[in-house]
């Protein structure tokens, strides 16, 4: 809020200055230098640095996440015999992966060479960067660092998992350097839709690689300043060996709105909501949304109350470090809203992806403990779907339309921005840091390809850019971009209290029975010749309703009978066999009469 | 193609004469008169119907579905004790709907009334207008009306689910009318995405209700030329009781663009895919689409071959009942691709939607018979994603791109129009008919909500505005419209050959077993004193790898054990309170060491 314009000062390279060789001022705490030349129009020609110095060594860069995919962002950086880790994220599961929780990167690759790794950087405290944590802390115990809010997050969230290991968690602010191994690292400013994110330079014996994080350009921020551009620029006048930037939005044109537009969005539509309750659905960790609803609260005098578990901890973290600033006895509980009228309060909600046991799910459900929704209900979903959720979204606000609530959806007012740079921001980045290398990372393939296009459309060579793949290694160095291995790397689930037990076997036969439910064919036969003692009974689920489908149970049991009968008589005494004749012979019985394919699970009993 | 812009004389209504009394000219074939005053600017206003005339009798109108929902559209009218069906839709299950395949609406209501149903009118060919009328046929037996290619592709669809009775399908062109009963019913010539689409004006002895039917304006269609707007103005002039218009696209400002737009787009595509194979997917039943890509084929010298059973199901109807115009030897088996160099060739395809087991999918994921697509294929994505589809389009799109495809998706080329009106269409339909009350169909209740809004900004008063739901009864007559009944309605489940045998005990089942599996615990126990004779065992599936999970196992088989012995020692014999005891004791340990709530079966025999 109050810092804002921070470093407003966007400083130019000297674009008459590129293609010529420029003076090295190496930033500061390092110990070597980089002669990458940098060229703003054509850069990357074929002219290999000139061998004034002794060769410096290779970097090696493996992706284990974050490529081909949105979210679980996970990159490993290798020189000299030293890694570090760059984030470590999880992802939400995909609709085919039932039952799962949450997808985490496979981390093999970390575990074979534990020794290696000087610690992780996080550059923010989004969950596809940090939700990973506590299961590789269960692997290896690694130092972490962050700027101050994210470590904030990482503590919460290790306390969360209760955690015996005590991890080593150590704040760094923007402009830090990291020292790691023959690493230097340093953290650079960046806008994004969580407060204290920032990009990094890693500066190496092989030179300096930029790594954007997830970011945005924003000149007008609700808290932080902008984006320290300055230093990017500084950064690409020095030489940068390659740039890896968020690809998130490339496809999208133009520049990503400032956060103001939305401040301006909310202070008209807290005047337009006049009498009625304001209740605003958002991502639990948009503080700056957060802080933004706090202030237009208090100048049209409403408290505040939050609901959601997830948006009561990032409220308690952000605060707690100061990153939201609350005005005195703004904030009620949720118990109290009721007493207030409508048209003093505001009820700030988890829910704007229409997750279904989310808060404002249960509201437009009226499966809510607390709160009632309906008419005199101004309700302001300050998100946009991702991709997939666009249908639960859908019906949540046509449920509240339907109770006759007043609905602020989609595009109708700019009451969200982007976290992520659009492609005009990405070509001022790229046009600053002037890379000799370039891959884009953070993103669907499509993503990826369209920041190539993009790299390309401000005078990058093809031959310069990487279009990686999880468990990937490509090798930079001056002479040269390569990739140079395939390592371990995937996906790992989590259900439950368990990692990675859950694989595709699991999984397909989760899909079966979900598609088509069960048939347990269950007897009991007589340990000598094999004849049916008792049963065989029949247990379904999720196949149909079996009171009305009482004919099509006995067709199963008298056809299992006789099955089991016939190979009694004929000495067939193979369990296998029989099994594979009664689940055979049932299956085509079941598709002729109902063209279904349920799971069928003989089960026999010696007795 | 050749009839492009038959009726193109917009007619537009004397804006002077409008709320003076306007001269009946009545719609041929009818025989009673409406005095149904209109008015574009204040219509509406308290003043009743003058009762010169003897008071007409009222019309009511039941929604069994299409509103609150996309798809299965069907609308019941009544009048002077005869009934006319409106549609005969069938809908696509949601996500949590597991291993259904089709939703089609509660037939009950007609059963109910089959003596008074006269007839059902078809506005247009689609699986939500027409896939619900085998369903139908097999509760009642009712003449079904709708123009040649409708009727074509519902006498294709009786074939293949070879229905027994031969039903009554009766082809009728726009401009003609059925008489069925009271009702004489107008078919009206619309735009929309498959040709011969209609709308309805149905004349009542209540008055004129006018159905849009699913349409746009396009006033340069591929064919059939453009929508009868004048009918619309004359039936506006006569006088219209009521307006049921399409809402799907009534949250888009603007119009929907020409189907020629994509003419051009396809024509600049073919210029830039060059020596590439072209591969494009698009609905199956965009019989327009398809003429533009036999068109453009033919101009650049490639032959065409089509992938898909819908498809080419739909190209078979629309080419024998002349909706497309085939040049000679331009078609070609999807075998003979191979004897074609690239360039030479265009394959049309199913699975613009991202469908698992659709034509392109299957090319996406190498997993097509006959197509193996890769670097020099040049593939048109020519439809937008359906709400819930967007994430496995994305995923198709990304395959294809990793496969080194070139890919035309999303907005990147105006390579699909809507079938739907936008905003601005939508206001030129209400101001031609200026109908006396106005019920918003087809679409979600956001939609529903933003056709109000759109009605009210062109001079319509809520009151003579009715939002429905399915199930719902309103009555229409001149002296005012109110809700009058609910009527037994829903949702019915079809999966394989059941239809309404899965209901919502068995997709909980389904939803259950499909998000962590399933134990069973089976063993045989003495039918004296109840002790085990054999077991118990532990069948398990979709919850954990076996293999790995050994100790588990063993666990669950010990405490089982030990439940059954003790439930024997103490002389318990009732199964269900044993079964109980397992179950809760067993799902106690698994939730314990796994976190996760299988299904579990305990499953006794007695010996």
């Amino acid at each position: 809020m109050s810092e804002k314009m921070k470093k407003p000062q966007i400083k130019r390279p000297a674009k008459k200055s590129a293609g010529k060789a420029v003076k090295q001022s190496a930033p500061k705490k390092t110990i070597y230098k980089s002669t990458v030349k940098s060229n703003t129009k054509k850069r990357n020609t074929k002219a290999p640095a000139k061998k004034k110095a002794p060769a410096k060594p290779p970097i090696r860069v493996t992706f284990l996440g974050g490529l081909n995919e949105i979210g679980k962002n996970m990159t490993v950086f290798e020189c000299e015999g030293d890694m570090i880790i760059l984030d470590c994220g999880m992802a939400f599961p995909d609709g085919d992966m039932l039952g799962v929780d949450m997808v985490i990167p496979d981390y093999t690759f970390i575990e074979q060479n534990r020794d290696k790794i000087r610690g992780v950087i996080i550059t923010h405290g989004h969950e596809d960067h940090i939700g990973g944590i506590p299961y590789l802390l269960s692997k290896v115990n690694v130092p972490i660092y962050g700027t101050p809010l994210t470590i904030g997050l990482i503590e919460n969230k290790l306390r969360e998992h209760s955690l015996s290991a005590p991890a080593e968690l150590i704040k760094k602010n923007a402009g830090d350097h990291v020292k790691l191994g023959c690493f230097d690292v340093e953290l650079i400013h960046v806008n994004h839709s969580i407060p204290d994110s920032v990009g990094v330079a890693i500066h190496s014996p092989a030179g300096t690689i930029v790594h954007t994080g997830d970011f945005k350009i924003d000149y007008t921020p609700m808290a932080g300043g902008m984006i320290d551009l300055s230093r990017f620029a500084q950064l690409g006048d020095q030489g940068v060996l390659a740039l890896m930037a968020d690809s998130t939005n490339a496809s999208r044109a133009g520049y990503t709105p400032t956060e103001q537009k939305v401040a301006d969005s909310f202070d008209s539509l807290f005047a337009k909501a006049r009498r009625n309750r304001i209740i605003i659905a958002t991502f639990a960790s948009n503080i700056s949304r957060i802080q933004q609803i706090l202030n237009c609260a208090q100048k049209y005098g409403r408290k505040v109350a939050f609901s959601g578990r997830s948006m009561i901890n990032y409220m308690n973290v952000a605060r707690e470090l100061g990153y939201v600033k609350v005005p005195d006895n703004l904030i009620i509980d949720i118990d109290q809203l009721k007493e207030y009228p409508p048209e003093k309060v505001v009820l700030a909600t988890t829910g704007s992806q229409g997750e279904p046991m989310s808060a404002l799910s249960r509201m437009a459900y009226s499966d809510h403990r607390k709160v009632e929704v309906g008419a005199g209900d101004f309700i302001i979903i300050s998100a946009n779907p991702i991709p997939g959720n666009e249908r639960t979204v859908g019906n949540v606000v046509d449920e509240l339309l339907k109770r006759g609530c007043e609905v602020v959806y989609e595009s109708m007012y700019e009451v969200h921005v982007s976290g992520h740079a659009c492609q005009e921001e990405l070509k001022l980045i790229h046009s600053l840091v002037k890379p000799k290398y370039f891959i884009p990372v953070h993103g669907e393939q499509k993503h990826l390809r369209k920041h190539v296009e993009l790299a390309m459309s401000v005078g990058m060579s093809r031959k310069d850019i990487y279009v990686g793949d999880i468990g990937k290694m490509v090798e930079l160095s001056e002479n040269g971009m390569k990739e140079v291995d395939t390592v371990t790397a995937g996906k790992v689930f989590v259900d439950g209290l368990g990692v990675g037990d859950v694989g595709s076997i699991v999984l397909r036969d989760r899909k079966h029975l979900g598609q088509d439910g069960l048939i347990i064919i269950v007897a009991s036969l007589d340990v000598y010749d094999g004849h049916v003692i008792s049963g065989p009974d029949i247990v379904s689920r999720g196949f149909v309703y079996v009171r009305e489908s009482g004919d099509l149970m006995d067709d199963i049991k008298d056809l299992a009978l006789e099955i089991l009968e016939d190979c009694s008589h004929r000495n067939i005494h193979e369990w296998g066999v029989i099994k594979n004749r009664v689940k055979d012979d049932v299956a085509k019985l079941i598709v002729k009469q109902t063209g279904r394919s349920p799971m069928i699970l003989p089960i026999l009993m010696e007795v």
